[in-house]
């Protein structure tokens, strides 16, 4: 999950909501954002009175590439003005106050801007500053106050981290990957048929060198075989190499007359 | 979401997978994956082959008081080493190989990192280094691939970020947090009662001072002012307050000897 993709094309996926940071203090941090927001598909970075002011080269050195949506970053007097022109503004808020607002999960907010987006309305979500995160008024601004469920005695997140956490939920909530599958790529899950042929090939071959010579234990040797061969997906590709696994072993035996006879 | 919470107790969680940062580069990353763990409750941190050796003071300073793990934290030779005396090992994988695996989401990850945790198993993951991620012999250590649903086009996670995805993913696969609520501290969702004693007062008002003075309109203009009012959840100390703001612009109007006679 490491590397750079420095220079990478950023395709925007609109409608997505607008990342607002609310006088952000480190230029290294709003860089960070940056990178997270490229990495959940979340591409309209507005500023209120960045601490430092605006550019700041530092930002672009830890953005990795996400340059475009620091290039198209816009700057705003007060939180007021960066969401003039948006219908629904949610705020970050890990400790809400005496506040009488909708509060969401992370997950909850992805669902709600996705159905917000797809009605055509502009959403922003604000972040507050490093040390002391957004205060009372700037919350006042939002109608939706959002808290990540996170370990409540060490909650306190960077700045990036915050960005990321609701980026990749923003980007999940439209994502369909199965949660889990088994990498196949030039092969296949083989059919219960070729699995089955395999085994008739191992047995054969353990009849063979004598190893169920036993005659009452072989039955449950052969379905303690079969249950570790059965246990999970195995591939067309997988099966062809322990049929030769098999042959050859079984060939190294005979050629080394060590095989019993038949 | 930002703030720090130097020096705040952590209580670990157990059992909880063990994060492995094989070859990390920069001790701040370091760090700054353990303030991430402890964001989401991971406690548990290996480093192999840390390329600066260790302990590394950036790292503690990075952390943001997650210090307890940094000072936990065990450092080894090899994957192989690290994972030694673990049942299960996740591998994550921005770019999956040709590897016959099975791959899960995040949160895929995280439900199955839950339930092998319920059974007493050991689990690890593994993080590959800043530049290059995991290499073919890390991953042939790990028995299932993690890949996180993200931006194709701009995939590359900073080290803290990556962890911070799969902590966030673990906190929340056993949080029962509803997705939306309305927060509302010291006061209650109001009932229907009350807010049909509000709607009367106001009307009663409204009447009183000719706002619904055109009868064949009223029945209308009376249920859109409903529909506004019934659109989210009331609070009863919300409402009071519209019945004294109701009461006080009524009782200023009257005041001034602008209300229409009776």
């Amino acid at each position: 999950m490491t590397g750079r993709d420095a220079g990478a094309p950023i395709a925007p996926i609109d409608p997505s909501p607008v990342v607002i940071l609310v006088r952000p203090q480190l230029a290294e941090n709003i860089g960070a954002v940056a990178r997270a927001m490229a990495n959940g598909g979340l591409f309209h970075l507005r500023l209120v009175a960045p601490r430092d002011g605006w550019p700041q080269d530092r930002a672009w050195r830890t953005a990795s590439g996400a340059d475009r949506i620091l290039d198209a970053a816009t700057v705003h007097a007060s939180v007021a003005d960066a969401v003039a022109d948006l219908h629904r503004v949610f705020a970050t808020c890990p400790r809400p106050r005496h506040i009488i607002k909708p509060l969401l999960t992370a997950r909850g907010a992805a669902a709600e801007l996705r159905a917000i987006g797809a009605r055509g309305l502009g959403c922003g979500i604000l972040f507050g500053p490093e040390r002391a995160g957004l205060d009372n008024d700037d919350i006042a601004a939002a109608d939706t106050l959002v808290r990540y469920p996170l370990n409540p005695a060490f909650a306190s997140l960077n700045l990036a981290q915050a960005v990321m956490v609701m980026a990749y939920e923003w980007w999940v909530a439209a994502d369909e990957t199965p949660p889990r599958r088994l990498l196949t790529h030039k092969t296949r899950i083989a059919t219960k048929g070729e699995l089955e042929n395999f085994l008739d090939h191992l047995i054969e071959e353990l009849d063979a060198c004598g190893f169920l010579r036993n005659l009452p234990k072989r039955p449950g040797m052969v379905r303690n075989l079969r249950h570790f061969f059965e246990r999970g997906e195995v591939t067309e590709q997988e099966l062809r190499t322990l049929h030769g696994v098999v042959t050859e072993l079984a060939l190294g035996r005979r050629q080394r007359g060590r095989d019993e006879p038949a």
